[in-house]
């Protein structure tokens, strides 16, 4: 299974590597970095990854979005968008941490499906999808190939979430004991909704 | 205030990107990746950070250890464990998250001084600093200027809990609830104690 990482500049850290270091405990799991043209990418953590080209994508499984201040101006690039549109159609299932739900919410293919997102963001968030069904209270939320989680923090009990789903809650609970993370296991649960 | 991430190859992904999560928050921090001959650093969530000399570091304000299984073979890396002292030296706070605590206990600086570890690997990691006291059960162990956490997450709660002592129990909150993480904020709680 494939775990495609979408980087972009300025994507939030932890957004990225939560999921990373619960997929990483996977061994069927190879975790590829890309973005839109490949390349250097960088953060304002002074995070530097070296990226492949979304073209270079050999199995569309699973394709994961984080959030982070560089969605701000991603969401009015039509471009990207549309490229964005395609790997997500081809993807088995689509997981987004944070604002990464507003990117994917852009290429409308979110529409009519349950979501949510970081709830400090949550109006600029939902201004991105007016047909989404957006959430304002869940740790993280499955609608079909969709996982989206809220914000930061989250993405890890997401991806334990997903990792449970998949291959089962044992699974899932081993790797939390295993990287001591009191998982929130329950995507209904969440101490940050409004 | 440089935070200053010392990597090696095979370090554990959330180790450092949990703690490099909360220090990017804080405006007066600036996050430096160092490495002992500088270069690229690769783990096996194929993460490739570009790495400075530790030579390079201008500021010894914060040396974050992170663990992972390189430690292993580096706690008998005598070239590695003299470099490393003498950088723990000159800095003025020094923060293990997991294994790290093991290449600091080699150092001989932790030698009567409390600290912890990942529980999984506990014996192991007291094996390597048999003068050190130990804790078998604490989230995060603070003595003098030595903060060391338990494994991988645990590293969040301790950096929030480092932002707390040296910035304030709101500043670190207010990162917390942005990042909508769940703080474990006492670091007594360690629920995979043993």
């Amino acid at each position: 299974m494939n775990v495609n990482c979408l980087l972009f500049n300025d994507f939030e850290t932890l957004d990225l590597f939560g999921p990373v270091e619960v997929f990483g405990k996977i061994d069927e799991c190879s975790i590829k970095y890309l973005s839109i043209n490949g390349g250097n990418i960088i953060n304002k953590d002074n995070v530097q990854i070296i990226t492949e080209n979304i073209n270079r994508i050999e199995k569309y499984d699973v394709l994961l979005i984080p959030g982070g201040i560089g969605t701000r101006v991603l969401v009015n690039d039509n471009e990207f968008i549309g490229k964005l549109k395609y790997i997500v159609e081809k993807s088995t299932w689509c997981l987004t941490v944070c604002t990464g739900s507003a990117l994917l919410a852009k290429t409308g293919l979110l529409d009519n499906y349950e979501a949510t997102s970081n709830k400090m963001a949550f109006e600029w968030v939902k201004s991105t999808g007016e047909n989404v069904k957006w959430k304002n209270r869940a740790r993280w939320v499955v609608d079909k190939k969709y996982y989206t989680s809220s914000g930061v923090s989250a993405g890890i009990d997401m991806s334990l979430g997903f990792v449970s789903d998949r291959f089962g809650e044992e699974a899932a609970g081993k790797i939390a004991e295993r990287i001591e993370h009191e998982w929130n296991n329950n995507k209904e649960n969440d101490i940050f909704g409004v």
